[in-house]
């Protein structure tokens, strides 16, 4: 099973409204199972920074298949994966990738980015819940 | 004036309108007057490979406000702009790269990748021409 | 509104001047509103290294619409964006980057890079704070 | 003998003032005996995939110790530089390209891009000469 276009849509419409929500513009890249860009939406006034960053959030989610913050707590410095991000042409290791799955299957990820990385998170969250619905 | 997440929505449905009416699943990009990326979408079963391409049409367009096409005709061994490609991170010259303008005004473009050169060429034209209307 | 290239250059010899009479030789980097170079200047004998970075510099205020600094508070490790500098082919997080405004639209960026980072701060400030009078 | 940034000025200057006489907005790098970049000025409207052509003209000019486009007449297929566009990060290699010389002596190279090769060429020259006078 693959992500569609029409979910990655369905997926993206509550990422941003819970971007709306929370008043933050965002930037919402959802990738499919083999990591490879589906839909990518950028919010008026949202970072120009955060293009590159929600794409390499979600490609860190699916990588790995975890949410990006997980990365992060093992590649600081003295942890056991420290500086992974220089892998892959470049990882986002703190929150806002999260898996998107059909039960226990994964079929992509979704990365957010332009607010604190809990709001980026929690982006990511609304938009990857949707198909759990 | 910049392009608006709105408009881009609009102009990435009309190409899609057009690539399944000529039955060819399409990679659509869609960058700002600045060339960075406003929004994407790959349909099902387009190729991976043109997720690539798609925005590098669309930034090649941007870049030298012209269809990237254009840029193609003169990049050919011989002639004035040879290997060109190698500039900017990597250009896509050959047709499926159109400038998006309001009415005199370069706001953004729009890149296709997924068929032939001429399909590619249609849809992004389709696309760029909703905001004429 | 986009910086023009006279606007730049007040912007640099602003600067500059500054830069003088400090008594340290920069490279000093100024970027549009859509993250991309409109002028660079590289006093004699400043460091070689500072191109890149002041280059880079200009960018990352722009792509967060921050002071270049206020990255890197959040970059360190154990900090909420570890190893962002990852992101969009590398960024520099510490002071000497600067937002260019017209009121409150941010039209582009300073980048400075020679000195200590607090004298590449306030050359840079120097620089942005010209459109201010 | 170094290519100093009043000179570097001075050359930009004559190369504007060109460029204007012929209604063609374009970008300028130099770049100084060490292939490294001095000043650089996007005039407005010039086209922004010239930014990185520009630079990479001048370099491509001070790597060789020619003009750019001489380049291209070895680089063509089935000459005996062919594609040695993937070198050094890409080069360009058709005409815009032109050394600086103090006497005999290179002390730098300007690279133009934003019209034809024959205005880019007619530009990078107007620019150069200035230190011939």
């Amino acid at each position: 099973m693959s992500i569609t276009i029409q979910l990655a849509e369905k997926i993206a419409e509550a990422a941003k409204a819970k971007a709306k929500e929370i008043g933050v513009p965002m930037n919402i890249a959802i990738v499919d199972e083999g990591a490879n860009l589906k839909s990518f939406h950028r919010m008026d006034n949202a970072w120009l920074g955060s293009i590159d960053i929600s794409i390499k959030k979600a490609r860190t989610a699916r990588f790995f298949d975890m949410p990006s913050g997980e990365i992060g707590k093992l590649s600081q410095p003295g942890g056991p994966l420290y500086n992974i991000e220089h892998s892959n042409g470049g990882l986002i290791s703190f929150p806002g990738g999260v898996l998107i799955k059909d039960g226990d299957t994964i079929i992509g990820a979704i990365g957010v980015s332009g607010g604190s990385v809990d709001q980026d998170h929690a982006v990511a969250e609304a938009g990857a819940s949707v198909f759990k619905k």
